[in-house]
């Protein structure tokens, strides 16, 4: 099923004893629909505060009654406000939502601004400054490709690798914001928030007319998080869609 | 000053005993810089759970000495973070938000979808089926002027009648969104919610065939609370904006 949720209110997308989870409360969800527990598995374990309108949630039923079309409902009855089924659908038993993702798309939303808006504070990061698009652009264009991103990689992240591809990363004003938008087979930890932050701290860096010594590139390529500038905030990130084959 | 809020958490823009209200917390900021009671006067008096982004409050202060540019900053430190001061200005005594204001903008939010959205629930009203936009907007085009909008007003609104002009009215595509915006010189209690909640209804009647006898401008013409149909809910609304000469 695709799931939509605001992030705000919640410690995160994975199951933490005595938190208030969104796999906590789906699973609850789905228990009491079962009579039981029901295990999932999801494309992205998104952290606390970021939010999700395209994120992927897979599980086991015999209630093969219900069809496709009435599971969100069906389920969304029993699930909390800032937490919507969009979408479901039956799909093979061998599928699984994180290991047969293929793309997962990321938006990081910016408004540039004086003063907050208090209608969008839980979605999106303000910045007092203009970004110069075309000189951030020139910088994000380098993560395209097959790349070790360890210098964007948080400790504490899981075991497999640092090596990931990126398939898009870049900056676009769309209304009265910008967006940053980035797709890739996999993301390391805090990997989106650590690229968003190191470009803006560098964007900021250059209306002050300070000269960076190394370029963006130079960064990527040492591997080494000392490197990297200041996480960006979770809460005006969002997991926007997988791609599966 | 310019006002921007989020409505969800307060019972209206005007002060009740016992609630939490927008000019509760604006007058409370301003007894906080200033050592002792100061009254506000708005552009509007918006319902509980209707947003601002363009709200106006004038008040009177002898703090002269705090430059024009400095006052957002210096009243946001004392506000909750659901409201913000956008910009402020010394204007002429004889001012009043309310009285010298010649037109109020306002917008109506509204997603076509069969699921709400987590991340908008706040902010829009979600219907499920899509909006005939030519021809609610030939509905809508028959509010335009000065006419008696008694049909369209709550009981227990204000005394000063019921004639008001609009100035412009019409539903368009935004994104994913409907977005109906509307300016007149001055609303009835619960004026748009009732205009957009009929609007709607006759739209939702068109697409399952059913014929509409009287004609929308029928209802206008009738000057009858009974014509109307169901009040839009108040999440959807946003004082966008207020002119002054």
């Amino acid at each position: 099923m695709r799931l939509a949720y605001d992030g705000t209110d919640f410690a995160g997308y994975q199951v933490q004893p005595g938190e208030r989870t969104v796999q906590g409360v789906v699973e609850s969800a789905l228990a009491a629909m079962h009579g039981g527990p029901i295990g999932t598995s999801a494309a992205g374990r998104t952290d606390s505060g970021v939010h999700a309108t395209g994120q992927y949630v897979a599980f086991m039923t015999d209630l093969a009654s219900i069809p496709e079309e009435r599971w969100g409902a069906a389920l969304n009855g029993h699930l909390p406000r800032d937490v919507r089924v969009q979408a479901a659908r039956f799909v093979p038993p061998e599928f699984h939502a994180r290991f047969s993702a293929r793309r997962r798309h990321y938006r990081y939303r910016i408004l540039e601004a004086e003063a907050d808006d208090p209608l969008r504070r839980r979605y999106v990061h303000r910045i007092p400054w203009q970004i110069d698009i075309a000189a951030t652009n020139a910088e994000a264009a380098t993560l395209v490709g097959t790349h070790d991103f360890a210098t964007f990689a948080a400790a504490g992240g899981e075991g497999n690798g640092t090596v990931r591809t990126v398939y898009y990363a870049d900056f676009r004003r769309l209304g009265d914001e910008v967006v940053f938008a980035i797709c890739a087979n996999g993301f390391l930890w805090h990997m989106v928030r650590s690229i968003v932050g190191t470009l803006l701290q560098r964007d900021r860096d250059r209306h002050r007319s300070r000269i960076h010594k190394p370029t963006f590139a130079d960064l990527l390529e040492a591997r080494d998080r000392a490197g990297a500038g200041t996480t960006a905030p979770a809460h005006a990130l969002c997991l926007t869609g997988v791609d599966y084959d």
